[in-house]
């Protein structure tokens, strides 16, 4: 089992666009975007993805470089066309954009069509909470969500993402998808061979199914709420899709040729409406009396938004990184064909922090 | 069975709020707003609300005429004291401002506080998108609703709405609950004497019930997702709570002391991003592509949201509205205290338009 630091990971990474035709800055960005992902236990948005990318640097998908183009601009919103850069740089740039017009005229907001991946959206959102605003982000993709009540993919999981500053060392940074599950479970589950959970998914006939194949054979994932209250994240993944596909003029999901994240992003300044520290107490007050809530049988803990990937960051900056062998075998691979000379990973073979895995 | 036209129960509803002591202007907005509600099928929003508004007048919990504070104000945003007025009164201007503040900034968030029950959140997105803007609205109010993995009340079942112009005969309307269900369903349920669906409610000691009277014993309903995704309802949840109980400062719902509707409004200009017939164009394109999508075994349609309340409306246009008998005395029994003479309604003993009860 390899294992690295955070800081070696951060720099394969960059080294590796650097080498695939990526300017320093770039690289050195969109690597310490991902290795903040594997930081905070989303491996799926982590060094999993420069697989992805130098494959779609390759194929001309993602143009290192492009330039970021404002289509339309107010005082309080603009409209960027991304070039088909890295989606993390135009995704980047958006968000800054949002946070300096918010600071002028109080909500602003800011969207982005031609854009790649652009990796988890609490990594954007909480731009906005280092600045003591609100962050608010959400991005459609390519569609595998049915409607409700439907047997067809229309919609992407359509994440939406919420971020608040707390005034406590953990902020509020909610990122779900809009789904029941993301797509990253089924295919963790297809790898065990397990099954899935009732509710998850239907076959490509519309039935219920627990087997992560019928997914991948036609199948669809199922919205947020299953049977009894679908319609509720439904209704929710179809907002995700008109703000970042149609507002954003990147394109809806069910359109077939979508590629890319379309961008939503908001901001909203917390003192045009309440002072900052009255704020910030009042978001720790309401924290410590949810996580003072009696537990559930059958539950642990009551956690808050954003509070799991902290815990996961402390343990991962002191105890390393763990990548899956194949994982690290293709990276391997793609920085000798590059000629990049990566660092030998620690290797564990005991039980290391099983809390990772 | 009482069946009232919809023009006969506002007419009802003004004269008992002006013999309670609204005015007339006031009387005639707040009836309107509970007949529409009737209208899309929400009876626990409509005209039964009447019997709640005339005691919360009696007890001076509802100040009629109530002048409304500007407390905080930017070109973009407001904060206002609605200081115990009806809450629709504060809700429409809290709109209405909203509406005129992004038609110059493109962006604007109104929120407001000291306000009584606003209504359906629905009823004031639409305000937006009969300006051809984008509504967004959140409130929250009493607690009901446990975190996700705790036993008690934490949170209400915190609505979200969002509205977008559609250019077809019915526009894009989501108003949901984040809870997994409403508290008005429980009563419903209760008042028939059957049994919930599994996943809605727990009951005092935070075990799974299908019983409505273990809400009502110090239960709680589950948030938004049930035991497989609940963490997103209940992230959803405190999101409503943040924006519409701090930055608002309504306070949050675990605040015991809590009453009445924290208030957070916004509305977002179409044209700073896209031409407004691209985006209605674009919207009646992903509303036939959902349509279009195979039903799945064991549904009959696909509905987006507002459509259901659309075609109540058309229904209760023509054939009245149905009031049940209980309510319907109180109501008889309000106006005959109140000197307001009332009149009969039809009285229906068949299955009369079933599809409404």
């Amino acid at each position: 089992m390899p294992v690295l630091q955070a800081e070696q990971l951060k720099k394969i990474g960059t080294e590796i666009f650097v080498a695939a035709g990526a300017s320093v800055k770039e690289a050195k960005m969109v690597s310490e975007f991902l290795v903040k992902s594997n930081l905070a236990g989303h491996d799926s948005h982590g060094v999993i993805r420069i697989i992805q990318y130098v494959k779609e640097i390759e194929d001309g998908l993602i143009k290192p470089g492009a330039k970021i183009e404002v289509v339309r601009e107010t005082e309080s919103t603009a409209l960027l066309n991304g070039n088909w850069g890295f989606g993390q740089v135009v995704a980047k740039e958006a968000m800054e954009m949002a946070i300096e017009k918010a600071r002028d005229k109080a909500a602003s907001v800011v969207c982005a069509f031609n854009c790649n991946h652009v990796g988890r959206l609490a990594d954007y959102t909480e731009m906005a909470l280092t600045n003591d605003m609100i962050g608010i982000a959400m991005v459609n993709s390519v569609k595998g969500v049915a409607p409700y009540g439907g047997a067809d993919r229309m919609l992407s999981t359509g994440p939406i993402s919420y971020a608040f500053p707390t005034g406590t060392e953990i902020p509020f940074v909610l990122d779900i998808a809009t789904s029941v599950a993301a797509e990253g479970k089924l295919r963790v589950t297809l790898s065990k061979g397990g099954k899935l959970q009732e509710g998850w998914i239907i076959d490509k006939e519309g039935y219920s199914s627990v087997n992560p194949e019928d997914f991948y054979n036609g199948g669809a994932l199922l919205p947020l709420g299953g049977d009894t209250a679908g319609h509720k994240g439904f209704g929710l993944g179809l907002v995700v899709d008109v703000l970042s596909g149609i507002l954003s003029r990147a394109g809806c999901a069910y359109q077939g040729e979508k590629k890319g994240n379309g961008v939503f992003f908001e901001v909203m300044d917390i003192q045009s409406f309440v002072p900052l520290e009255e704020f910030k107490a009042q978001m720790s007050s309401l924290i410590r009396a949810i996580k003072s809530s009696r537990v559930r049988p059958g539950f642990k803990e009551i956690m808050f938004p954003g509070e799991p990937e902290v815990k996961t960051e402390r343990v991962r900056l002191r105890e390393g990184i763990y990548v899956p062998e194949k994982t690290w075998e293709e990276i391997g691979k793609i920085a000798k064909k590059l000629g990049v000379n990566i660092s030998d990973p620690i290797r564990e073979t005991n039980n290391f922090h099983k809390e990772q895995l």
